[in-house]
């Protein structure tokens, strides 16, 4: 029989036990859990960058309990939540959109749950550390069999604090596209899909030059740069950049071969406006 | 029935193939075994380190064998040892005070026994790669069923190198304390408890202001800092210091969403005074 | 009854989830694999890093399936294979010459096949990652039970690229070596063995003195440094260098304690002369 699948996603880091410490509360709960590590490295108390990360990643998880807590307001009011989505998994992590998208992805939220059981949590819950003291608890008492309605109220789902990841804008002088995550290799996560780009310039065919602005303060245009749309990176030369839909969909800026992120100094939230060269 | 737990605490890096070339030795050895990876980013040589992030992991992993390698003396005399400790663990990794603070956590320890047996290592023993050679092999046998005394001869417990995290002093002046490890957020956790603190400064309430110094070299206060007293981060504006009790029961210095000790450029071993403000 | 094994190693980083979503297409596909993670963090498309560190840790794994992914041609026409090695394990990557000399560590490739049978790979296969969409899914397939034949036609053993990891040379004025890789410690790993090294110089015995050349731009000599030949690290000063044989059979250039890369500013490729002092 499958072990239940418990995933974790935090911006504990990996020089800290935290995440491990998670580990040893799941497995002394639950020890048949099989725990996937999506990512501890998320930039510290960024939950978009959090919530990105788990859009992109659940699809291909197996059905499970996913705990996720990017979470600055630890031991503050914002509440602690699970939340059972359409595909059958369990969400779990704090009220502050960190899930939402994710959510989404996996058919929608159809039930919120307040994690207010305390035979749930551990003993002690300290106010610095919900990750080890009720997410994971929480997670593993799943795990193991208790049922979802047991965690505690129902929290109606209009009323949980919502995320968007970010939206591309079709206008007249192109797509008006934003930065949303800058990954390990240098690759440029955009606003927006391939669908948005032809929307804004009609048919756009591997090998096209394009034109791209990279937004400074007030407004303005800081950098233009002209990257090729391919398929992948190899479609152009070493070190040259390329526009391309990557492997979940969205549109990609990046170097072949390159950090073009480092190269251009670039940052998340830029606007970037992408057209045909004038 | 659940599987064994090995967990592993090493400076070893997650670069390089040496953490996962222990857990290939062990499941080579103990096939069922689960194994927990507490860190192995632990500062490269700094035994005090990966002495104090066992001491914070261990109480919330299940019962089972840790393996704790910070080891700059590989090769040389030191002796590799395990630990048998109150709780029913057993801990192993070498002789210079890594593994004593944990081993006193968990109900201290009862029995030592120096890894001399040649069955529980591998064939070839190097003499720069104890973790692959002789710690991981011990635990993996160990997991497998081995008993502890066919490890190796007995080791006295008074005869073990000793370390300690560091001790906090009530003084006149507040309390004297130090830095004993700056965590990934920037959090500066500190010798002493809240218990210690309110032995130098009589009671102390959530919102009330304290005054850090900082030690400079020669004993001179190379900085002062006005924290508040808080629960937890939210409880101080963005980017504000907070002085608090971290969830080991351990004083800590932070600033909320903030990296204080990049701000401050702190390090480890430097002198704290924690006094009421003047 | 053992779980069938599973390695990865690839360059993605920790910080995305690239490796995660590896995880999970895994466990969706073959929920009884044991994945370990030999690295993720191989230097971005370092194909040769990523051969030696396959190279250092399978010997150390149990016999399974290890997928290995640096990848800088994904997408365009390098060919997607597996090969059948002669201890049973079978290895899965692109084809760079990124498994081979693990392969032959190994005892040597016996049969490779192209992994081209759709029905094991996911069913949306993306241009810019085969590690998700076709390489873990090959290795949870083989882990499930497919037999290794069924992935796709025979790519002769000749016509796979070839890789080498560096050799020494003997030459009059000594062993003529270079720099393979920079370990997470600062500790340089050199082409050639304690074998080269007595083939070019004699008999070598632990504390005799070294001279070693570090070639810069031209085949000029950059800086000299005088190790001492050596067990391990405790055997000279803290801070001091030493050569000796790694626990692999390589020689290595170190600092007890120290970081001897970043002293020297050293990077791959350089070149390494080792002979007697003057």
């Amino acid at each position: 029989m499958a072990r239940p699948v418990i995933s974790l996603l935090t911006d504990f880091g990996l020089r800290d036990p935290s995440a491990a410490i998670c580990h040893g509360v799941i497995l002394g709960i639950a020890p048949n859990a099989q725990v996937i590590d999506i990512s501890h490295e998320v930039r510290k108390f960024a939950i978009r960058d959090g919530a990105l990360l788990l859009w992109s990643a659940l699809p291909y998880l197996p059905v499970g309990t996913h705990v996720a807590v990017v979470d600055p307001g630890v031991g503050t009011s914002r509440r602690p939540i699970a939340v059972r989505v359409a595909r059958g998994d369990t969400l779990i992590g704090p009220d502050n959109g960190l899930l939402l998208p994710a959510a989404e992805r996996l058919g929608g939220a159809e039930e919120a749950r307040l994690l207010e059981n305390e035979r749930f949590r551990l003993a002690t819950v300290s106010l610095s550390f919900h990750g080890r003291d009720i997410f994971a608890p929480a997670a593993a008492h799943l795990a193991a069999g208790v049922r979802f309605a047991e965690l505690g109220g129902i929290v109606p789902l209009d009323q949980l604090v919502q995320l968007t990841i970010g939206q591309a804008r079709v206008t007249a002088g192109g797509l008006e596209s934003a930065i949303v995550y800058i990954d390990t290799f240098g690759n440029v996560k955009l606003a927006g899909t391939l669908q948005d780009l032809e929307s804004a310039l009609g048919t756009v065919e591997p090998g096209e030059p394009l034109q791209v602005e990279i937004g400074g303060p007030h407004g303005r245009s800081r950098a233009t740069e002209h990257p090729v749309f391919a398929s992948t990176f190899g479609d152009v030369p070493v070190g040259q950049p390329l526009l391309y839909e990557d492997s979940y969909g969205r549109l990609c800026l990046a170097d072949n071969q390159g950090d073009l992120a480092a190269r251009l100094e670039l940052t998340e939230d830029q606007a970037i406006t992408i057209r045909r060269p004038a």
